[in-house]
């Protein structure tokens, strides 16, 4: 029996996380969950899994989840000490972070110095804070395990291999549902257009960066920290049918490669049952339905995000943060209409221009630009 | 440094292991080689890789090579008793069982009794006796690492996995030169028609086999035994390209792929590194270069091979003796024009159907079986 938490219960990687205990009491238990808006999912949620804890950022909505559920022997938390604490408690076996954004830093941090196994959903810890994140799961000896599809299947075509055996990765991305459009096509694209994902059903901020190509951008950076890997061992293809997850590339030529149908389902539960399988009531890939996988070069020309994520990358310190932190914010504010498609990476690179990076920046450091930057786009507008 | 003999040393396999020692001379030497007709590359081989030992099936030809190399210290080894020598010498490390056909059964026997890694090659011997072969390796803990594509694609898929979390494994078949076509058009083939693969460079007896599916068929016995899997967990797919190897599907529906360019040095390299890799000159997979992957459902009526294959394994215990020794012998049939395409089929159909399945055989229940299928083939004609 596996003892959960989960920091961001009510969003897309969270809700499926609890169909995926639902489906398996014996083999997980909710211990913690969290949410900030959706105060009625929660009270649901509560009733459902009966959790010990729980969680909302959002401290007006914590005093009424607390109003709600007074009679129920859950303990509500506020704010980030909310989530710092669910991340933290003594009985809890694996901590799934699935909030978005980088509210999910410093929570994944403590949940790693108290020795949690990490279910990785949330991708901008790593890429606004790899190497300080990773460092201190090896000093705890902690595991970290990739949700994301595509880490998940780099994480599997790894299993029982040597990395130093590794030529390159390939992520692939199904270019999201602008591809084959060319930079003319998009200039008046508005969020409705770019949350029409072909293959994922996933929240709005990753179906935006998916649109942008940005999200295959994060993931160069994720996947640099998660598996430690040098930029040239990291290769982005489009696979427009999202069938092969992503791939290795042995130095002997060997590729192995992960292949699924397009369910996150399919990752959160590897993530939760690692080294282990098991059975899954989701829809199997049948070859015989399948016309045809193919492959084409990424357009960064239309879609600078990915060039912009892996100059941020080679730079290196600080620099990755402010890509993040930037484009965080221009989503948000893309999907509130005040913006548009490309304004996204012209502003992006406006911060990364501006900003001096720090070389090895502490926790704080990293904290601190992020906030700069987040105020920097918000008075750009 | 791995010391290797080699069953069949002037065969496709054979020299691609020769290149591949060649290029790795501080990783591999070679301790014997074997061959049956072609005296004039073995002379060639024993000059360049200076093997102490040299068996010659033919044991007429053995004396011509004793007479061309008498003065270069090698040990000129004849007939079956000369492969049973080459595969249980005390220094050797890895057996290389490249020899083609029915041939490889007694020397992989007693090279497994004797301890010796196995680099297996010679599918019939699995085909033919793989309860017997498997209980021996497992008695003598010795490994068995398939160089055959397929399967050497299946054992690094299950590289840190359990084997208990397999639903099914998913071989891949080109189809062959003849795929598309139907019953009719393949009425008068012939084996120059049969003899033009559109992806692999093999010997001709596996190039037949791939035209009729029979090589296919002969891969899920194999397949069957190596991995000890149950028969409706081994599927068979038509993937034209020859880019995806084979591919294993886990219990959760994650499924995991081994792809590379067509060349059997991959595998073989492999087998003989394993369980690392190195770097190897061959040419590498470039999915900008891939118009696209494609799969189709064998179509069985057509190429009824792949059919009697299955039956055969589901009766089990010498009836796929009786299909590979009458696959064989009808091969060689067919290869020097002596019958036609579907002389195959239906010979091998008939001889299961007046076979008397023995249950559990011997070893030398099988011989027997095979020794008496082959006369009743060639009998027929």
């Amino acid at each position: 029996m596996k003892r959960i938490s989960i920091l961001g219960s009510t969003g897309s990687i969270g809700t499926q996380t609890l169909d995926i205990v639902r489906n398996n009491p014996d083999l997980f238990k909710v211990i913690a969950i969290s949410g900030n808006t959706n105060i009625e999912l929660l009270r649901k949620q509560i009733e459902e899994f009966k959790p010990k804890y729980v969680a909302v950022y959002d401290k007006k909505n914590a005093q009424k989840l607390k109003e709600i559920v007074k009679n129920d022997g859950v303990e509500i938390l506020a704010g980030l000490e909310g989530l710092n604490a669910i991340a933290t408690i003594d009985e809890v076996d694996v901590v799934v972070t699935s909030v978005v954004g980088n509210i999910g830093l410093l929570p994944t941090f403590n949940a790693i110095k108290a020795k949690k196994t990490i279910a990785l959903a949330n991708k901008e810890t790593l890429v606004t804070a790899g190497e300080i994140i990773m460092n201190e799961a090896s000093k705890n000896g902690v595991s970290i395990i990739p949700v994301d599809s595509e880490h998940s299947a780099i994480f599997q075509c790894l299993n029982g291999n040597d990395i130093l055996n590794v030529e390159k990765i390939i992520l692939t991305a199904s270019g999201g549902p602008f591809r084959g459009l060319k930079r003319n096509d998009l200039l008046s694209v508005t969020s409705k257009d770019a949350l029409k994902h072909p293959n994922w059903n996933m929240g709005k901020k990753i179906t935006i960066d998916s649109a942008t190509l940005m999200n295959k951008g994060l993931e160069v950076i994720e996947a640099k920290w998660l598996f430690n890997l040098e930029i040239d061992q990291i290769d982005v293809i489009i696979h427009p049918q999202s069938i092969i997850h992503s791939m290795v590339e042995f130095i002997d030529g060997s590729i192995l490669a992960q292949l699924g149908i397009p369910d996150m389902k399919l990752p959160i539960q590897y993530a939760l049952t690692y080294p282990l399988r098991i059975k899954s009531n989701m829809s199997k890939l049948d070859f015989n339905q399948i016309a045809s996988l193919t492959f084409e070069k990424p357009d960064t020309n239309t879609f600078p995000c990915l060039k912009l994520a892996y100059e941020a990358l080679k730079i290196g310190g600080s620099m990755p943060t402010v890509l993040n932190a930037s484009n965080e914010e221009l989503v948000y504010l893309f999907l509130n209409g005040k913006i548009g498609f490309y304004d996204i990476p012209d502003k992006i690179e406006k911060a990364m221009k501006r900003h001096n990076p720090i070389k090895n920046p502490s926790i704080e450091d990293i904290l601190l630009v992020d906030k700069e930057t987040r105020e920097y786009i918000n008075n750009s507008f």
